[in-house]
């Protein structure tokens, strides 16, 4: 197994990179706003982002581009460095992974939810056809750089997306987070910037305790992912907001189950009535819900539930019961 | 990082293996002399082995199957059985590493190569066009299977080609095997089954030293694979017997550099004159030497030599001076 490796916070894109070492892997939308650094690289493979980029179709047209630009690289030596979001590092990172039988990885998230979730925890994912992520490796970034420059230049609908997830993790996490998270009445870059460090804190002390998910506790961050995925999928909502409404369906079901009695929830929450719409409009959940490889395990869900801030537990629940559930709520 | 996993020896297929959380890969010919014990796989995917099955551009294709194949499998059960030789090995390895981000993973080799080699180490490999091996993953197998029914059926002439490899780790081992090595005047299958174990061992011992390739140690394996491979891809020679010429060209540089003065070669090895024919027939060999990503970072080699039976080491040679040698051993 690769270490963790290390997070860094800056102001500017890091100048200390090995660049010829290097093969700079990144979303090509970035070359506008920031070109010049981008174009430092000497070996660089522009991509376009989005799920077509983790089509494991085109995987052999972009491997045969990296091992031509990799070429005078020793192996030993051989960095990709992904700048970019979710897909541009969940494709980097599966090809470092792999490529020579794995080389260093450099992260550079482009975007919130890169920044907070999925650039931190090691995992890299491809698609086969419509089936999400069903391959893939758990490889860790030996950096990861958070650039402030780079994030509050996300334009602001990023920042309600990447919401869902930065409640979820300060649901997980409790304590400052979660006091953060319920007073702030207008989230934005600067306070996403400012509780950053603490959500990937929160993140990585469930990876560290359960790094390849064989133990059950790393599925703790799948809160709200359940119904979540279904929405993201089915609906084609952002995947932060499907995470939010997925997180809301958990709080009710934990309260439906009496976990809990009663919790201040944050104001910019969305409402219980567009969670009711979302699950309506889902047609035959029962088989949408079997396609997640996270949840089913035969007729069997691992689901996350809430008992209060910082207090998330995870039972195994019948399917049936949990359609019983996702009907209750349509109501 | 998954555990080294265990060897079995036994004298027919196994049978208690939990057939239906299975994937069985197979390669296609041994669906003649073991088709009912096949058959017996609900989930089983037949394959036509060979270096076209390891491209990368068949994955997708093969990998839609896989999954359409588990799709009921639970994911923590879901194994991968692997029954054919290296290429089939290295392919279904490869696709047990990733898929699900990893998943179970049985070898049961059908070729004395792999029985002896490839389907030990734990190392999975790809082609990316006419790049051999540029992708993969060190992926430890469970269990491996050694089963005297299948590797006893093997032709004559796959029992010549495995004897390179036998005799690189006879060399490499020192010892009983590589007495046995020397004093064996006509090796056949049964003579490879008696030392198989004894082969197996010698790798593993120093796979679990440097299991990664990291430390430099688990590079002692490639002795006679820097000049065998170009022999291999320019010649067309079998893996087996490249390797085998490509020891003895170790053995003469060892000898040359005054590493040792004599040594004992059994009487099967290929001669100097097959060998400095088949040296001298390679057009261009920095060229091809280069391409050798075990071999070449930048300029330097890391060469495997002898000292005796049982002592290689690796020495950080010159680029010129591999190839002065070269040109030495075909005079």
């Amino acid at each position: 197994m690769n270490s963790f490796g290390r997070a860094h916070f800056s102001d500017q894109l890091p100048t200390s990179l090995d660049r010829k070492n290097c093969v700079l892997i990144y979303d090509q939308i970035l070359s506008r706003q920031h070109g010049s650094w981008i174009r430092k690289f000497p070996n660089r493979l522009a991509v376009k982002s989005g799920e077509t980029l983790k089509d494991v179709k085109i995987l052999p047209r972009h491997l045969t581009a990296i091992l031509n630009l990799s070429a005078d690289i020793p192996r030993t030596q051989l960095t990709v460095v992904a700048f970019g979001g979710g897909s541009v590092g969940d494709f980097a990172g599966f090809v470092a992974s792999v490529l020579k039988r794995g080389v260093k990885l450099i992260h550079i998230p482009s975007t919130w939810l890169a920044a907070m979730d999925s650039a931190h925890g090691g995992k890299t994912a491809l698609n086969v056809g419509q089936a999400k992520n069903q391959i893939g490796s758990i490889y860790f970034a030996q950096d990861t750089y958070l650039v402030k420059k780079v994030l509050l230049k996300v334009p602001r609908t990023q920042v309600q997306d990447a919401l869902g997830e930065f409640y979820k993790m300060a649901l997980i996490s409790g304590g400052a987070i979660w006091k953060a998270a319920v007073n702030e009445a207008s989230p934005d870059g600067d306070f996403l910037w400012r509780h950053l460090r603490l959500v990937i804190r929160g993140k990585m002390q469930i990876v560290k305790k359960d790094p390849f998910e064989t133990k059950g506790i790393r599925h703790l961050l799948n809160l709200g992912h359940t119904v979540g995925h279904v929405l993201e999928t089915e609906l084609g909502l952002s995947h932060g907001r499907a995470v939010h409404l997925g997180t809301l369906f958990s709080l009710n079901w934990s309260c439906q189950q009496g976990f809990f009695k009663f919790m201040l929830v944050p104001a910019l929450w969305p409402s219980q009535s567009e969670l009711k719409r979302s699950l309506k409009a889902v047609k035959n959940p029962r088989q949408k819900l079997r396609l997640d490889k996270k949840t089913s395990d035969g007729d069997a869900i691992q689901f996350v539930f809430v008992r209060k801030p910082g207090r998330v537990f995870v039972r195994k629940m019948k399917m049936k019961d949990l359609l019983k559930e996702w009907k209750r709520q349509c109501q």
